[in-house]
């Protein structure tokens, strides 16, 4: 059966940006089979279900390339802190109360959180990582992730180094050729792991097929240390390594130069950008400009809620496209289509799946639907500046993965909302648990 | 007859900052009789209408304090150009296009925005100012407003400066004595204005009773001009006029160094911060921070919908908070109590109404409540987190002011919103009209 979505617009996203009036998408067994004027393609395909989003706009799904979802438990538990007081004050010590069922209930909260504003895609890094597999699996998201390491073992997880290469080749056995999943290899940054450990999560990636990312040149301290322990940037010190390869996400690179960006262009590696943490934890700006200006795909990501403190991409669009402005002086940077483009386009060569990010035929029914019903977002006369500049992330009421309905119009279709925030409620307090 | 609005939290503002849980305002004759626990207002007051809100946290309707609302119709029109571009070759042909009935329509979908996303009052400056002080009468939010004066006559308003000086005396008069709306005279801004012309608008305002605003040290090049043309930066060229009095507030301050601050200070004068604005037009960074300590009141402000391209508050709580941190690099600025006073308490001092900006016995009774089933504000560890850091402005489900309900689960009480929505759709391309 061939379900017909319409509304007054579809942003499509493909290489000319076509923007279509009374359009419609057309799905069919998970793929977009057109996409068009309604009423053409309503005789195209006269058998059809409909549905009529009405006064709306569909565009592809945005597409959360770095995040730590099963923090939303950690959500505005500590804040307004110097980084390092936050980490070992608040969040190291909350974290190592976690049990795989927490993990798993965050996750399947922020999942909701995403699903709810628009989010069809993401990719995450934790501890505890099955819960999270399971929990996209259940709810339906396309996700990139896996087990996040460092060389302080033992882990949550795992005991020692041996273990943790255990479970990444259990679980690529497990989630191999699943629809929406696949794993990544994920050592969590220069200053926690040492060169033994890269290069041989970096094999681990090549022999399990898993692809592979690191958070990478997030704050300045961490160029420091790497210059006085390995005597090079951050960047470089990868790309000795070997690690700078087409599979390859790097989370955050606040800290780049010339070099670093030549560096990451040449490894034809993909970048994430997440404004609201960078900004939240007074880590910097990031070069987004400088970077797409070297044709390094640049994403973007929320990381996890007790940094953001949402998980919310329509958010991250428009702090994205203010943050360059502002700090470049330069009110034509990042505009409101380039946001768009790192939060669509961006994001699949972040999740390296070419078939997400577009409305076009033959891509994934990845796609969502803002309200334009609300006051912010009438009159229309840019919608691509309403979704950046003027949507809250809220107006969602469509959330479509591989042709599957995972939200419509305030109703949650693949959990039990209802049950999720009961069961969120009455684990109240369990940091502080023994 | 007593109204009491009950909800899980209610967040104070005091000068304690109390937080109540299972808590609740009660309200009689527009002004708040109580604020306590639900259990015991209900015994104290055993006659009241009830009204439950549950899920949710009631706080102080938050204050825009610098805005120009009749922009509405300019949301989306142009953006992402250096802003003399914006102005001379999309903005000013536009508003040259403008009838006091457009203007009316703009400032009522704007008053529609700010019901809607929890905003109680505000400070508008603009032209045919008129239709404003009507749509806000009849909307039945608070504000202070009045018309925008510029050296170059004729404006769209007045012909000539006397014909201005008239049209503010008049209006003086016509709203002497309302019980929400109150008049400010507000000179543009010292680059569009001469010293005559600001020296007659302070002695206007001390004649008519009105409050006096103007737009200050927006921009780097307002300070070269300023220095070139009078020889003193813009806030010293203020106060050689005798323009930094205690009825004065003043809009954006985004240039100001630490004599300016002094004489700010010194004069008892409010500033308001419009971060979204300053981002998107890349006019720098107010040092919030420094004038905090110099003890300069400082408020929240959205300016208008053509350059932020919102009215709503939740976001620039968000975003003042966020870029202090940046921008500082220091994760520590800004906190989130310190974004919600400048939204409340802050909104208070800049429009010179004491009674605003807190929940307590005596105060007038503007409030609002933020529904907290969505998944981005669960949990609840920190409620002034949630609502600074994780709320979009769209979970807002109560709007009240001096006691009137103005918008209640979805439904605006004091307009017909679906036909404004038609009067906007309906008036498409009037910037483009003869």
């Amino acid at each position: 059966m061939i379900s017909l979505y319409t509304a007054d617009y579809v942003v499509t996203q493909n290489d000319a940006r076509d923007i279509l009036e009374n359009a419609a998408v057309a799905v069919q067994d998970g793929r977009i089979l057109s996409v068009g004027h309604a009423d053409l393609l309503e005789i195209l395909f006269p058998e059809h279900r409909r549905v009529d989003l009405g006064k709306a706009v569909i565009l592809p799904g945005l597409i959360n390339a770095h995040t730590h979802v099963s923090m939303s438990l950690l959500r505005g538990y500590s804040d307004d802190k110097a980084l390092m007081d936050w980490l070992t004050q608040d969040i190291f010590p909350a974290e190592a109360k976690l049990t795989p069922e927490l993990v798993e209930l965050g996750a399947m909260f922020s999942l909701a959180e995403m699903v709810r504003t628009g989010t069809t895609a993401f990719y995450d890094m934790y501890m505890h990582q099955r819960s999270v597999f399971r929990a996209a699996d259940k709810l339906g998201l396309r996700a990139v992730m896996g087990e996040s390491v460092t060389q302080y073992f033992p882990s949550l997880s795992c005991r020692d180094a041996e273990a943790y290469f255990d479970l990444v080749r259990t679980q690529a056995e497990e989630w191999k050729g699943h629809p929406r999943i696949r794993q990544a290899v994920l050592p969590h940054a220069p200053y926690t792991t040492t060169p033994e450990l890269l290069t041989r999560c970096r094999s681990l990636a090549d022999e399990t097929g898993s692809l592979f990312g690191m958070h990478l040149a997030e704050t300045e301290s961490e160029t420091r240390t790497c210059l006085q322990t390995h005597g090079m940037r951050p960047i470089p010190y990868c790309e000795s390594l070997g690690l700078l390869q087409p599979d390859s996400t790097f989370f955050h690179v606040v800290h780049a130069d010339e070099r670093d960006m030549e560096l990451l262009s040449e490894g034809r590696c993909a970048v994430v950008h997440n404004p609201a943490s960078n900004m939240k934890l007074a880590s910097g700006v990031a070069p987004t400009g400088a970077m797409q200006r070297y044709r390094i795909p640049v994403a973007l990501g929320t990381d996890g809620p007790a940094s953001n403190n949402a998980q919310n991409m329509v958010r991250e669009m428009y702090l994205a496209s203010l943050l360059q402005k502002v700090t470049q002086l330069d009110s034509t940077a990042c505009p409101a289509q380039t946001a768009l483009d790192m939060a669509t386009r961006g994001g699949s060569d972040a999740l390296h799946e070419p078939l997400i990010g577009t409305l076009e035929p033959g891509m994934k029914a990845d796609f969502i639907a803002l309200d334009l019903s609300t006051p912010n977002m009438q009159p229309v006369h840019n919608i691509v500046s309403n979704i950046v500049y003027a949507a809250t992330g809220l107006e969602n009421k469509l959330t479509v993965v591989d042709g599957q309905e995972l939200y419509r119009d305030g109703r949650f279709l693949t959990c039990d909302y209802e049950a999720l925030c009961a069961e969120i409620k009455a684990i109240h307090g369990w940091q502080s648990r023994n």
